[in-house]
């Protein structure tokens, strides 16, 4: 390879689906000397010929550099791959999707070990990787000084942003935020459903939606000002008793296109409870009380 | 006033609740002749001192005027309201909210009355009226003629998008973008009852929540090709399989966080029955089929 990697700070990957080969590849172009395993090692060919060692045992993986980072199928696979390692004063950044729970767990397992943790939540799909107009990127936690070390690094194949020391909140950030995207899916294959037996065209009805989703996003800025005030009246502009009296036409027009109303009722549900306790003259925020369970 | 009102198509408004009265004082700021009426008279002295004339009955407003622009609470208050006047030769554009089938009936109604008829769907909440950097606008569907010959008047207080001769396609625009608003909504709520245990700000979660909902929005460009091709496998990143194994990740982290699934659960459990019919290396767009009752 042309470039000096003499200073770049090397790395271990240990599996390479299509996220782990992304990343791999993103610091193997960036001139970071590479160690990769994967359980298959047909997958770690390509990247041989790409420069990267391949490690015939997860052991020599492990003992080759001192930053290891973990892409697995999931937290199971951790346990099952690095259970038998020498982890001892290794930098483990483990990517593998998880729970908070999972994470945290992780994270006292590491320490037991003799290892430094930081947990990762990946916000890119792999063609995202490697590609810093994109937009991807990583939500760390866990230890402060292990991101600030290695953040460099980190930062190679796609953007950081470190969430705090709680090991699990990088999971709880990365759930949070691809939960409300499934939210927005949902509505929007209502939203397409609802034009499937009309003569329009989906390309057509696409860029309104989009740009409606866009313009109404930032709704979650009130949202989170009423929830961190506890006023859930201020800056209303349509009341929940507005929005609750608009629901039937919603619910008429499912049916009368012939869409089943299951992606929408469950919130129009909460709506209601939350209007029948009294609230009529509040934003939509108090449903987010309803789904919390206070005794959990 | 100051302004020339001798070339401004005077406008008959019917109805001022919030959404009516900041489309007549748009309309009486640009100079155009009004003519008011509303049921509660008291609703019509502010504009008055504006300089729009207050009608006392509904006939005389809708005598006063060619174009009357009716904003009613919904579709029985404009049988109500306009059950007895006179409705020959007169341009009737139709703001107030309802479904589809409504409209469509309403323009045939107003058709043999002798009117002609335009139904609108607002895109937009009262302060964005008159403000046309907030990017409010209506969608406009029934009689293009009809359309045309007032669209200068109509983009006055808010924008304008023709969607087709069809009377009911503005409402069917309008309720799905609402819908897909609301399915948004519904996930931006789950994401916020996720950390309500957790030591974290919401207005941190605000802005990383908001930028990645702007940057999934357009996602619904591919569905909306997927469906027009009838290839659902077209540009798949991450398949339908994969993104079912990835569930149980998110309805363990709510139970972990005390938080309810019900807002996410309907869609996981589509995407799980379109799984099972065995469309595992499709996207996401295979959902949508299975909301919509083909023998409706």
């Amino acid at each position: 390879m042309a470039q000096n990697t003499a200073e770049k700070t090397p790395v271990t990957m240990l599996g390479l689906g299509a996220m782990g080969t992304a990343l791999a590849r993103a610091w193997l172009a960036a001139g970071h000397p590479l160690t990769v395993w994967n359980r298959n090692p047909a997958r770690a060919e390509a990247l041989a010929a790409e420069g990267a060692e391949v490690a015939d045992t997860v052991a020599e993986a492990v003992a080759a550099n001192t930053l290891i980072v973990v892409c697995l199928l999931d937290d199971d696979s951790v346990e099952e791959v690095l259970g038998g390692a020498d982890l001892a004063d290794r930098d483990v950044v483990n990517l593998t999707t998880g729970t908070p729970a999972q994470a945290r767990a992780r994270a006292g397992w590491a320490r037991e070990r003799g290892a430094r943790y930081l947990d990762g939540g990946i916000m890119a799909v792999p063609p995202m990787i490697g590609v810093p107009e994109a937009g991807g990127y990583v939500f760390y936690s866990g230890s402060r000084e292990l991101f600030e070390r290695h953040q460099e690094t980190l930062s190679v194949p796609v953007g950081t942003d470190y969430v705090g020391e709680d090991a699990g909140f990088a999971a709880l950030h990365d759930v949070a935020l691809l939960s409300a995207m499934y939210g927005m899916f949902a509505g929007a294959a209502h939203a397409f459903a609802l034009i499937r037996k009309e003569d329009i065209d989906p390309t057509a009805l696409a860029p309104l939606l989009a740009d409606w989703l866009v313009a109404m996003a930032p709704a979650v800025h009130k949202t989170a000002e009423q929830l961190r005030s506890g006023d859930y009246t201020k800056g209303v502009v349509s009341n929940l008793a507005m929005q609750v009296a608009g629901t039937p036409t919603f619910l008429s027009t499912a049916e009368q296109q012939g869409v089943s109303p299951e992606l929408l009722s469950p919130y129009f549900a909460l709506m209601r409870r939350r209007l029948a306790e009294g609230s009529g003259e509040e934003d939509l925020t108090g449903v987010i009380d309803l789904l919390v369970n206070d005794r959990a």
